[in-house]
């Protein structure tokens, strides 16, 4: 149950607009600050600010996807408001409040010491649903910056993970030629089977040519500065790998290829769906949390 | 053979350059008007106007997608000059002369008398290859519209014809859930053999409920005012039938519903690949033209 619970969401962009419709409902109280910009109309509804709102009753705290950075700030859509979780704003909530946040960087697990933080990002299963709006939206990217259509596209897709499997199984099911650059011979067997080509990733360099697009899933530097010599003027390189992602894009720019870095696509291609997913891992949380 | 041809291009968009490029190889001399704002460096390929060339030895004009207008002017991208094909010029070339068009309209069927007009788009298969290009423009615009992924949307697509077999094969592909709204009981064999679900055509006021995307192939008016004040506001109509489509786009608008009609969509997605298709079958037609 998690009607008898207060929370507290601390910043966040278009997806929480989901969330907190999706929470409204479920909670004893559900107190937002970062969003005086908007207006509300479900009643367990409270805008509040860090200075009126008392923590001492706070059963979990939500931060943005992000987190916070490195200083403690925390990225707002809907206020001007400078917000910070501190580490004495953590000391004034009870013990068995919980964070949960989409990332956790080195400061957040610092702070938190013996509170349960959970860093939604990190679950597989909010992994693999996020990786289906991640995937519409390299194809939404794909569709605007080429002038063919990825059906009979020659696409290679490096790496075969969370991510990577999703956007195997979209391009391939919209009539792309597939081929998937793995390292394990497990995943070679696995895209060999579904019908794929699979490269090894050593020979990456000899595979790449005749290419239209090449997607990067894998978050280390992978698509190098040899690789992209072999390419042909005319890919397209999209890396969705998280920063710093996988491409030398300074190589790729004084080389006349066209190398971008997408971050953050669930939130800009389908913030109600990539909400939607956010919110039910979480409402699944809570239900599970005591008071 | 087609390499003894004199070909003359009149107008065109994009998807001309690709055409272009493909028959430079395979004819004789390939002239154009309509491209005076481009060079080509082709060396078969030349550039001329309405009054320098000799239309008595052109063996076959290609016009653009639309043909001519009613009076029998040629849209032209890549020029000022207005340029017409009138029946004065049709005179002036061979008998054999064929003209290639895209669609015909009466004007033009009128003035090329007893020559060969061949209207690309009538063809099945240009017809067929063409509704691959279209069917990805609909999901690019669709994805660009809404906030939601196609994966796990409720996708109804009205008409299973050529171009809506493309439509409801790419979308339920990329995982939405697809309803076809269809009139023949062959049809309604065919979508439940796909594992789809079936809709009659005049049960769709019903049915339309709950939809997130109605997305239309059929010329004809479908989408009417009783179906629309059916529809909840948040639904988007996407019309890809020919004009006028088959939408009350008055009466969506009056009512809160945003009902986009989405024209020549292969032109503006993909001219490269559009460009392709046309070129192959004129090319597959060229080869069998006698002099």
């Amino acid at each position: 149950m998690s009607d008898n619970l207060n929370i507290l969401i601390m910043g966040g962009d278009a997806r929480y607009l989901e969330v907190i419709r999706k929470l409204s409902n479920e909670v004893a109280k559900l107190y937002l600050i970062g969003y005086d910009q908007l207006t509300f109309d479900e009643k367990h509804v409270k805008q509040t600010t860090m200075e009126t709102v008392d923590f001492g009753i706070i059963d979990a705290i939500i931060l943005p996807v992000a987190g916070t950075n490195e200083d403690g700030k925390i990225e707002t859509m809907y206020s001007d408001e400078v917000i910070s979780l501190t580490e004495d704003v953590v000391r004034q909530t009870p013990n068995h409040c919980t964070i949960y946040t989409g990332n956790a960087n080195a400061y957040l697990k610092n702070i938190t010491h013996d509170k349960q933080l959970v860093a939604l990002f990190y679950r597989d299963d909010l992994a693999v649903y996020n990786s289906i709006p991640t995937a519409e939206g390299a194809l939404k990217l794909i569709m605007e910056q080429t002038d063919v259509t990825v059906h009979g596209s020659n696409v290679m897709i490096l790496g075969f993970g969370r991510v990577g499997k999703t956007v195997v199984n979209l391009f391939s099911s919209v009539g792309a030629n597939v081929r998937v650059a793995v390292r394990k011979s497990a995943d070679i067997a696995r895209v060999t089977e579904m019908g794929l080509t699979p490269v090894k990733l050593e020979k990456l360099e000899q595979e790449i040519v005749g290419m239209d697009t090449v997607i990067n899933t894998i978050p280390h530097p992978v698509i190098d500065a040899d690789i992209i010599a072999a390419m042909e003027t005319s890919t397209l390189i999209v890396d969705i790998a998280s920063a710093p992602g996988g491409t030398d894009f300074a190589f790729a720019k004084t080389h006349g290829i066209k190398a971008m870095h997408a971050l953050g696509l669930p939130g800009k291609t389908a913030p109600k769906s990539a909400g939607r997913i956010i919110g039910n891992v979480l409402l699944e949380l809570l239900r599970k949390q005591k008071k």
